[in-house]
């Protein structure tokens, strides 16, 4: 159910919503969990999956030590930071790479300052919860964020005296330029700003983010302000004005500027608040106005922020789970809460929303969703929303259709309808086939086939999987191939190939499936039996020299392997899992070359290649128990309740997306294989409530009847009868009604 | 009559116009007068007053000798500049400061390259018309333009094979920067370009141009490109695209940058004609699309000239001269012609224009001028217009009293809207006396009264005139009030005070007419016997030390005055004639200094404060010879029918009106006395048509039935009647129907 649908029957009639709706939450989630460490969240206000998002901003400033133009900076807040200039209006939350964090609002008090080096300020007591932000900024000024769907908006308590109301569009996290403002009426401003080259890659496309303000209260005053560059030509010595701030009173048509901004000027006779409203739209200004009356419309900040909640209280109350410890639940919901930001709404209100790449205007009907960090998700997040959220993956599925069809390719790595072809691999495969298999099949199934059988199978001028050619010659992308990790490249293909060989069994095409049955076991050519190591090799099929297997620990570059190094990447086959401990040597090996990967420290809980390990001690006859302590071990190490409480990067949400299902108990082992491995949960009930639309139950209940203190492995039973932890299957598992862990 | 009024009883009728319609005058304009020298005029496609003009553009090229970022350089176009880097479609004509000179147009052909240093060409074969030009470029392309009022067009001879036709935002001749493209369909782009900052002067006022471009054949391909500024920061070093051009393919949303442009490309099997046709508005992009259909549409580029050029003939045919030498027929219908590009009009075909400085959109039910470049033009150029153009100059006035209206002041020197303040002197309130005081009453006199008293009276915060507390107090801005020019801005103040006079005479305000006739004198304190110059003085009365009567030669910055010296500025009475002669010790003694000005070398006809003083002759008893014979001698010296055929900047228009008048045989010397000093016709025969809506008579003939060799100074006839050549009524004049020169 997405916030619209829930809204729209709340108007006359109490919501009806799947969850209980009386149970707050919303209580239970922690906003900065995430926002050191590098989690790369914010504390920001946002709705579920909201398009706007209104975030602190605290990453520029000289004396800031995480400052965004130093370093690599991927979010607009880091909680140890404490120069604050301003309150971004879009922003990404658990990615690796810096864009967006645009469209500054700032309250100011005194004359008129541009310069956010001279108007930031620090502050104290924030406030963090679901759909609401506030904090006491040191120059006097509270202010308050929430936000709807596509509308951010702002409260801001000004004392008596002068004061001023920034917009801010140069300042941002993006490292793209270029703003266009005009202000409609004293008390509003519409414009856009170009935003894009995530993960500095794919530059060429670029792109607008348009938007459209107002403010509760008329100013005595306004204008833009305009810092162009500073010209160097000898007609520099006749330009008085060169590299100064221009302001531009009351100032009526588009001003264009990489530096530019808006302002209201107040001289308040008493304290007064402010609100500011902005409206949000990826396809034109027009919309952005739409979005702003449609979502917000004459709505006060109180009644956008009771909807709000109410919205993130039907997302949460999915999952009802029982147990005493408070910090166990506030990771559990805020985890769950950061799986409900990305991938986010693109379309507006209208249902318009722009085509990939050429950005030509199109229509949805549905939602068309954005930010597919799909090389992430792939492993367990999208399972998750199957489970949790089914409408919202079909929908999905339908947007990674939609980008098909618009751009003949399947997205990889898509952000706001462009492709910034981050990270390796065929991913849009594998969640194609899993959430078919999981029964959620309301999307063109044949389409879907096609579509992933276009990138398993076209050798040339194939932007999803280069080195293609080679690998189905060879089974494995070469050395000298010079593409970036061959061996995570081979890894990744083998994945995928293994969910097209699921969808084609699925699809009675067996000799479809039984090809790429072969294709996903090629990563056995990489496997070298002397080292026990997968190693890059050579296209003439020697290894390539030196090997080391700890080379690209800490995300350096190395010749193997992608954010990563041998051991971390060793693991890697879900697909086939019997046939890789085979491959090692047996159980016992299998074993001991797992063990020596914790004891050495190669298991790396901040990146995805290894976050499913844990769980391969389930696949050990007798060894069940070692899965479920180091499940134990690594949320009690990784996830607190704390703002460094996630173990790195959350990539839009999938380490929160493993939290969740750690804690519940069960995971997605292998990628399009519908089942789960089993492990004892963290509570001592979960109740899932299931989507009526999508599956037979309306719930399941797990239960969980042992101590944690008990050394035995323990075992769930469904209606009395025992189910391995090692698989049960997704249709088994949700039709359970009720399980109990003893 | 405008060429819309034209245009519109053209459709179903023959066009009336009170000129002869069958003479093709425009045959006698010759576009590259004023090409060189300093002239600033372009010989690009320009209907009369035209908003829109395609200029030939070639002063960008590393190469080139007069290079626009190299020095001070205020025209799209030099004559002996060879390398072409596209055509512009705003351009100024004849001032002396940079600014416009946008949206560039460039046909290339071969593969698309995007930087103008390696797609400009040389070219050869160039023809210059009224409305239209022609050009054969080097790589192969003829390149053909004319233009409607708003809309320019061009047309491409491409040959077969590869070519592109590039229209480039970031090249401009304006120091400002910023631009925004949008592709709506292949075939139209829409946009805004920043300009401002003429003279490098408040440049807080930098407002866009706003422009709808079309072309008439699809292309195989469109996209936009954009450079941004290269990132020196450290994140540099991942930018794998840092400094590089983009090329955004088939992109359909805003782009925003400095330097933006955007592309069709074409694979031609045969040689192809490609119209390219580009709407302009200063309100917004969905008036320069209502401008473009409205005037432009379907209509094919022959046809657009045609109209044009109609209007051409409908506006030179006012004056219709006889005489047998070509070139100076030449020279007179090319003055006549560049005094129909500025005052330009501002408004759309539906009325709407900029309020000045906020840019709100306001209407007018006339015609909205802009391009006031009073200092230059009070002296000749109006008087002209309220002669040939009556209605023009009467929607000039008003023009000047809406901007009084919107901005609380009468223009100065206003651009587009904005205000420039170049130059000194308060010269609005000259243009609007003699107006009314030539019988041109159609305008809110008791308004026009107000705001030239306001500016005359007000002594705080006057923007019009600094130093105007001390001027009315002493009589003289004094040196140490650190005004730029303070000498010249006496004068200047003077003469603005004479015409309130004149006006306050003729409304009745007998008390105020008093008091500015008073204060139209005081450059008499500014007089030392002495030296026998205008010298500038301290605020106790002392001589400013040391003088150099020739300090402010050659434009150079000197104690007393603006781009001139003492002996320029010397005779700048216009309203004292009499009193300065008798101030200078009586008729001989002037004589002689007037003589001294001229053998010196002193008098400069390339700059306005000087270039009534030939005719000063006039005034002296029996020597009316040597204003004819002066005049003579600076008409074959400065005025000739080549690329430097102007003395310099041609003013928006004051150089040629000045030749204008002197071609015709008088001249008007006295700025709000709407009167002129006479001399001899360089043509057999001059017939004047008058506007019939103004004048009772419909023309006026002036005879020169004398030979120029004749020695003495000859006069006018009137009926039998001799006239004095020193000065004739500006009624007398019109109503007079025939003249005689003997």
């Amino acid at each position: 159910m997405t916030l619209r649908t829930c809204l729209f029957i709340g108007l006359s009639l109490s919501c009806i919503c799947f969850a209980n709706a009386q149970q707050d939450f919303t209580q239970y989630v922690n906003p900065f969990i995430g926002t050191s460490n590098f989690g790369a969240t914010h504390p920001g206000a946002i709705a579920p999956r909201g398009m706007a998002s209104v975030s602190p901003f605290n990453v520029a400033g000289d004396d800031t030590d995480l400052e965004k133009d130093s370093r690599w900076l991927s979010n607009p807040y880091v909680y140890e930071n404490s120069f604050l200039t301003g309150f971004s209006h879009v922003n990404m939350s658990g990615v690796g790479c810096p864009d967006l964090g645009v469209i500054l609002s700032m309250p100011t008090t005194g004359a008129l300052e541009t310069d956010h080096l001279r108007y930031g300020t620090t502050y104290k007591n924030e406030i963090a919860k679901p759909g609401y932000y506030s904090v006491e900024l040191d120059n006097g000024i509270k202010t308050e964020l929430t936000a709807s769907t596509r509308v951010g908006v702002s409260r801001y308590h000004f004392p008596a005296g002068k004061a001023n109301l920034l917009l801010n569009l140069g300042l941002g996290l993006t490292n793209e330029h270029g703003a266009v403002l005009k202000f409609n009426s004293p008390t509003e401003v519409e414009g856009s700003r170009m935003v894009g080259s995530f993960c500095y890659n794919n530059a060429e496309s670029a792109y607008p983010i348009y938007f459209v303000a107002r403010v509760s209260a008329a100013p005595e005053n306004f204008g833009i302000w305009d810092k162009p560059a500073t010209y160097n030509g000898v007609e520099a010595q006749w330009m008085t004005y060169n590299g100064k701030t221009r302001l531009k009173e009351q100032f009526m048509k588009e001003v264009v500027g990489d530096s530019i901004g808006a302002y209201f000027n107040y001289d308040f006779k008493e304290a007064t608040q402010v609100t500011l409203k902005v409206g949000i739209s990826y396809v034109s200004i027009a919309n952005a106005r739409e979005n702003l009356d449609k979502e917000v419309g004459a709505s006060d900040f109180d009644a956008v922020y009771a909807e709000t909640k109410k919205a993130w209280n039907d997302k949460l109350g999915v999952v009802e789970v029982t147990g005493d410890d408070r910090d166990d639940k506030t990771i559990f919901y805020t985890a769950l809460y950061h799986t409900q930001i990305a991938p986010s709404i693109l379309n507006d209100a209208n249902g318009e929303y722009p085509e990939m790449n050429t950005r030509k205007t199109k229509h949805t009907g549905g939602t068309r969703y954005t930010v597919f960090s799909l090389w992430d998700t792939y492993r367990n997040y999208h399972q998750l929303m199957s489970l949790l959220y089914p409408q919202e993956q079909l929908d999905m599925v339908n947007s990674m259709l939609a980008i098909y069809d618009e751009n003949g390719w399947l997205p990889k790595w898509e952000l706001n309808a462009t492709e910034t072809f981050t990270m390796v691999g065929d991913p849009a495969a594998v969640v194609l086939a899993d959430t078919y298999l999981r029964g959620i099949t309301g999307f063109d199934v044949q389409k879907a086939y096609k579509a992933m059988l276009k990138s398993a199978d076209t050798r040339e001028a194939n932007p999803l999987r280069p080195g293609i050619g080679e690998y189905i010659d060879l089974g494995y992308v070469s050395y000298d191939s010079h593409i970036k990790g061959p061996v995570s490249t081979t890894q990744e293909y083998n994945i995928a190939d293994y969910a097209i060989a699921r969808l084609a069994e699925a699809l009675g095409d067996k000799k479809t499936a039984k090809r790429f049955d072969q294709r996903a076991l090629s990563y056995k050519k990489l496997y070298n039996k002397k080292s026990g190591f997968l190693q890059p090799k050579m296209g003439d099929g020697s290894w390539y020299e030196p090997f080391d297997p700890l080379a690209g620990a800490n995300f350096t570059e190395n010749p193997g392997f992608i954010e990563g190094n041998a051991w971390q990447y060793l693991f890697m086959q879900p697909q086939d899992i019997e046939g890789m401990i085979q491959l090692m040597g047996g159980n016992q090996k299998f074993e001991a070359k797992l063990d020596a990967l914790f004891k050495q420290g190669q298991f790396d809980m901040a990146n995805e290649p290894d976050i499913a390990y844990p769980f391969l001690y389930n696949y050990l006859p007798g060894k069940a128990h070692k899965t479920r302590e180091k499940v134990d071990e690594l949320i009690a190490t990784y996830f607190t309740n704390k703002p460094a409480g996630l173990p790195g990067n959350d990539d839009t949400g999938t380490m929160s997306a493993w939290l969740v299902y750690a804690m519940m108990g069960f995971y997605p082992m292998t990628p399009a294989d519908p089942g789960y491995t089993l492990t004892q949960p963290q509570f001592e009930e979960v109740i899932i409530h299931l989507n009526p639309q999508f599956y037979e139950r309306d719930a399941l209940v797990i239960k969980n009847e042992r101590s944690r203190e008990s050394e035995a492995s323990g075992t769930f039973s469904l209606n009395g009868k025992s189910l391995s932890t090692k698989y049960v299957d997704h249709k088994t598992w949700v039709e359970a009604g009720e399980v109990i862990f003893k």
